[in-house]
């Protein structure tokens, strides 16, 4: 099968390209076309998940593309970002149709649940790496960006931290949701293949007076790390408040709590900042956890000792 | 070296970050901010390149990212647009310092170029894979599409064909243009490793009345025949004025010059058409040659002899 044959068969099919809001001309020329109402500026991001390093490479293929693009979604979410379309290059070995099969599946997916069109992508013969690119706007000059945290700002959560790490542990052993017997380890594999990029909660944010916000990707520490760099300001967290889910709490051993739930990646909850003045009452979207202030300090200091908290995020070489 | 470390290092320095025009925030938040000038549309476009695939391995990386990022502004070249910034996911092995001192190099140097800003990215872990998503903007509803070609529109190529699929047989050989004795040789490769995109004249093209155009990366009679298709239409092409190089026709056996010129892929000119009562005066960008007009049939025909011309363009997969 050719390029061409396999992009028409599997990648233009009307789940993935039939919502064409703002995307003027999709797949099928030399670049995508895209209008950009007046008002609003573009947030879009690049990531790439590769095969072996970011999911075993027996993972489901519908599983693998949905967590590649929940992930990057995840980012738009950080700007508050309302999604309009995405492009993949996907890299893979041989063009096995089954495959492709449930691949597009799950991109559709999730694509559907996210209102995001595939405007456009690359498809390469070579080892199993998929990257993929979004886009969404913002009104011009209203990205939540890493860098406006205040002194006294409290921090909060979306979700639950830590079950992406822990259900990592059970698909590297092979295992995928629907094969596993104990339920809180299938929704904790679940929340490792199919996390929530917290798209609503981003756009609500951004209009509501937030901040600062990241996407947890290499664990609360890492991100949160971030934040307080690009705001140049240090932050008290209470631990005592960190968000687990049940099915964390229930099969992962105690002593492993802290280090997963706050350097564990790859969870894709949004850590966000509020001025504490703000009397929000939070929309139903998801968990939200107040869990520290922004205080002027370096680094991030544990409430409950004053003694700093040390970061272990994931390194990427 | 974490992954920060090596953006900073590498890419988040002056020469592919300080030409800001339309990028409001680069690398270093969630998602690159973008604004589009009213009135203007975005064109983009994602290319990946696979070490072994697209280069030799051991191809020296000042050359790799040359090569990757001239293929995608080839793209916006071929749509009319105005390039402004692109994003890179580079996976790659390890943190090799002198190769990313290299693939930095030749990524600035050609970013200089072109005059286009790095503005976003993600670096990870796998086997040597390079994607690239290039922007850039048009006038709104303007973008140069391969569905507009009409009958009895002239069809013309820029520059020289063949030359990069030449190039490659020494590259594949491992030699590099420095190391090549011969100086015809060294010239196909470095049209092999250093395409141009044809960024000038692609926007001159888009102001000037042409009705479509694509650039050639699967060879002309592959790319001519995406024109065809979405066009509706056939051509016939006068093989006598297919553009070759001298380089070319001095190294290269003559029974393979129609197949290189025809069907090699990868030289990133663009293939494009005019009505035939325009009359133009290129300007002096590169070449450019009349090789044919868009007439009522189906598929290419020999000018001189009435015969089909077979396409034998690179197959993906």
């Amino acid at each position: 099968m050719d390029e061409f044959s396999l992009i028409h068969r599997y990648f233009n099919r009307a789940e993935l390209t039939s919502n064409t809001t703002g995307v003027n001309l999709g797949i099928g020329d030399d670049c995508a076309v895209v209008a950009v109402e007046p008002g609003r500026q573009l947030v879009q991001s690049i990531d790439t998940h590769v095969s072996g390093v970011h999911f075993p490479a027996s993972a489901p293929p519908n599983l693998i593309a949905y967590r590649a693009l929940a992930a990057a979604l995840s980012d738009l979410a950080a700007m508050g970002g309302k999604p309009h379309s995405f492009y993949l290059a996907l890299t893979l070995p041989r063009a096995d149709q089954v495959w492709l099969e449930g691949f597009s599946t799950g991109l559709s997916e999730l694509a559907v649940k996210a209102g995001v069109v595939l405007a456009g992508g690359d498809t390469t013969r070579g080892p199993l790496t998929i990257s993929i690119m979004v886009q969404g706007t913002v009104p011009a000059g209203g990205a939540l960006v890493r860098s406006g945290a205040r002194i006294g700002d409290d921090i909060y959560v979306s979700g639950t931290l830590g079950d992406a790490a822990a259900g990592l542990k059970y698909a590297l052993a092979g295992q995928v949701p629907d094969s596993v017997g104990d339920d809180r380890e299938a929704w904790l594999l679940e929340r490792f293949y199919k996390p929530s990029a917290r798209l609503q909660l981003g756009q609500w944010l951004q209009q509501s007076g937030a901040t600062s916000a990241i996407d947890i990707s290499d664990g609360l520490l890492a991100d949160l790390g971030h934040i307080l760099e690009s705001s140049e300001a240090g932050a008290s967290l209470d631990l005592e408040q960190i968000p687990r889910s049940a099915a964390f709490q229930a099969v992962i051993e105690p002593e492993l709590h802290n280090h997963l739930s706050l350097s564990g990646g790859e969870d894709f909850e949004l850590c966000f900042t509020l001025p504490s003045d703000l009397e929000l009452q939070f929309p139903d979207f998801c968990q939200v956890t107040k869990v520290g202030r922004i205080i002027k300090a370096e680094g991030i200091i544990d409430q409950a000792t004053g003694e700093p908290v040390q970061s272990r995020g994931y390194r990427h070489f």
